[in-house]
């Protein structure tokens, strides 16, 4: 009674869809954070070639850009949304790098699926491309860190 | 030149798939945690709920075995592998729910990219699906723990 | 002359994508039905873990919606639609289980096909987790019982 | 304790996929049929515009051939497969369309769902394209009628 | 400075996806075309087989709209657009298919890159059709030749 | 009679999937090529942004690789195929880019297919990239030049 509703669950806890037909269709920014550890010598090495290339943190933003647009078909319960925008920053610090990832839309629902799962993404991404010089890396800090509705 | 050699960028640093080819078809097992960090409230709904239901996680394990058959399609240099086995654990804690996700290929390459993406996607689904009550979730500790060639 | 007109078809019976540009977006609803015929003891199994579990049924009715956000990428000449609500309910009889799918879309197009195939998938899903103890299923009464234009 | 053992849930009623690690690569090949059920004048409009042109016949060969090869991608528990082959017949029958696919694979695991899934989309595609004349249209008798393993 | 400015490039050269947020949704429409050159006897085996069964150009025709579909997904900066139609027609020529395509769509951006897609995977399926007999086929031409804003 | 034979057309002219079961694994390699020509403002812009970011290049490498790796979801006939390697090489020339893509797998047939659709979704994803400057950009040259079983 006192507990939280969970809007994908109905009366019964079956999982379902919310219908957003009635919701306005509204400009929507979602920002999400994360960040990948890395060892002291792959953050070398990612500055190094970050420098010159890029390649990996490249290779990471197109991954993170491509899973936004398929957020609908990775989580079930997700709405398909026509995403105006996304951006992917990285910044190489001293103990790994940081995702930010922001995603805009006009829809009728909210956008910060698209922004998490870009920044889940684009971390999964630098791991597979770093993965071979070091076995130690963590994935954390995923988080929604801004929401505006215009 | 004493900087790690990342298999995934040739010598200019151009990204590429990694030829696998040479490689002996093996049975690899890989297994991955993470950790998604909810209010107390949000604990205590899914305990509620999870023990009659379990449909908050039974919709993140279908979304986590999902992810895991399309981990070449959402990581760029990743090879498609015929996934013999994927295994989605989880526990609800009193800080949140932690996710292990096992999984087991016979093939050329590792399978921890499989295992790393299905714990991912576990988290973002338990995510979306709470978020109506909790807007302070975190996803983490998203690692490998173990990774087996037989 | 007196045969009636395949909209997909144009005068020389090459296959075509009808043009919804000039149609206004409505709301619109559709309902599919449809059953999977099942031997005595897969039902008793179904009632049995369904009640305290229902786990076949999630997972059908999480297959179900997924299904039903890809329709136009499994049928040809289907145009996307981004559906406001896609709900599956199940209801275990004693020859089967009958499927029912409920779709709702804001759209310049009807939204019955997405209710076909979230029943055909849905379906198709209960047979998977089934047929190793159940050969002789049969999935029929596929059709729409129900359409609505607001 | 006497009913069924279904494969995909374990002692716990958790869903998961069965490991097929163990089990040698054979040739297999499944048939399933389905009857998806027209008016008379959609017959008469099938056959006339068929025997020229064949489209309907043939777009719904083609989607049924692509949703075989992704069939571990709409059923979640499913492996993915290698097919060797699919074929897709059509008998047009007084009373509408009989379906027949033929899937092979040089695998672990059973192609019957890869079957019935070319099956289910054939039929959907066909009342897709007969929509616009006939809404009275039922899709059914979808099985299994074959399964051969060398 | 005097240099074209890409839109997908931000002043420090990143691949990002422009916002089409501000932009007003318009009736949109874009043609492309392309050629594939074929040896005398496979457009002689092209026509035989055209005039009665048509299926080597309607799997190409099939398969072109299901790629304008997925358009987004295959071009990394690419926003997804509903698509109102796509029409694919084909001329056998002397030395080889030439390929036109015709995308519209009531969007906020244009439709150019589903019409080229479309007009290239058309060509990619005729050559697979094709390949077992045509070992020298090439594909080329590939480029708009409409667009049109209402 | 002295027509040739299409493989993937049966004696009636039915679209069909060649059945690759009774051939043996082997290495396979194929390399394709292709040229996308641009204005020469836009090859200097290539030039000049390529050298210190890459970013179309790296960007156009990546959906080529990822393409490659659907080949068979694009092109309805296609068998899916376990890629060992993908590699996509550009050289900026006066008139344009000319692309180079070598796919390699271990399979019961050619892999020349995703060597050719590599190349063509390089092509489109440069002229994606550089479409707001350059409106009269040529995909063309598009075949395969080698093809290698070991």
């Amino acid at each position: 009674m006192s507990s939280p509703q969970f809007s994908h669950l109905d009366a019964q806890g079956t999982a379902r869809m919310v219908d957003v037909g009635a919701k306005p269709v509204q400009r929507r920014t979602a920002v999400a954070t994360g960040f990948i550890e890395c060892a002291p010598a792959t953050v070398l090495a990612l500055r190094d070639r970050a420098l010159p290339k890029g390649d990996v943190l490249t290779v990471a933003r197109v991954a993170a850009i491509q899973a936004a647009k398929i957020t609908d078909k990775l989580i079930p319960l997700c709405h398909g949304l026509p995403l105006d925008r996304v951006d992917i920053d990285f910044e190489i610090q001293d103990r790994g790098v940081a995702i930010r990832a922001t995603s805009v839309v006009s829809a009728k629902t909210g956008v910060e699926m698209e922004a998490l799962t870009a920044v889940s993404v684009a971390a999964l991404t630098i791991y597979d491309m770093c993965k071979a010089v070091d076995k130690g890396m963590v994935i954390g800090s995923i988080q929604v860190v801004e929401k505006i509705k215009e």
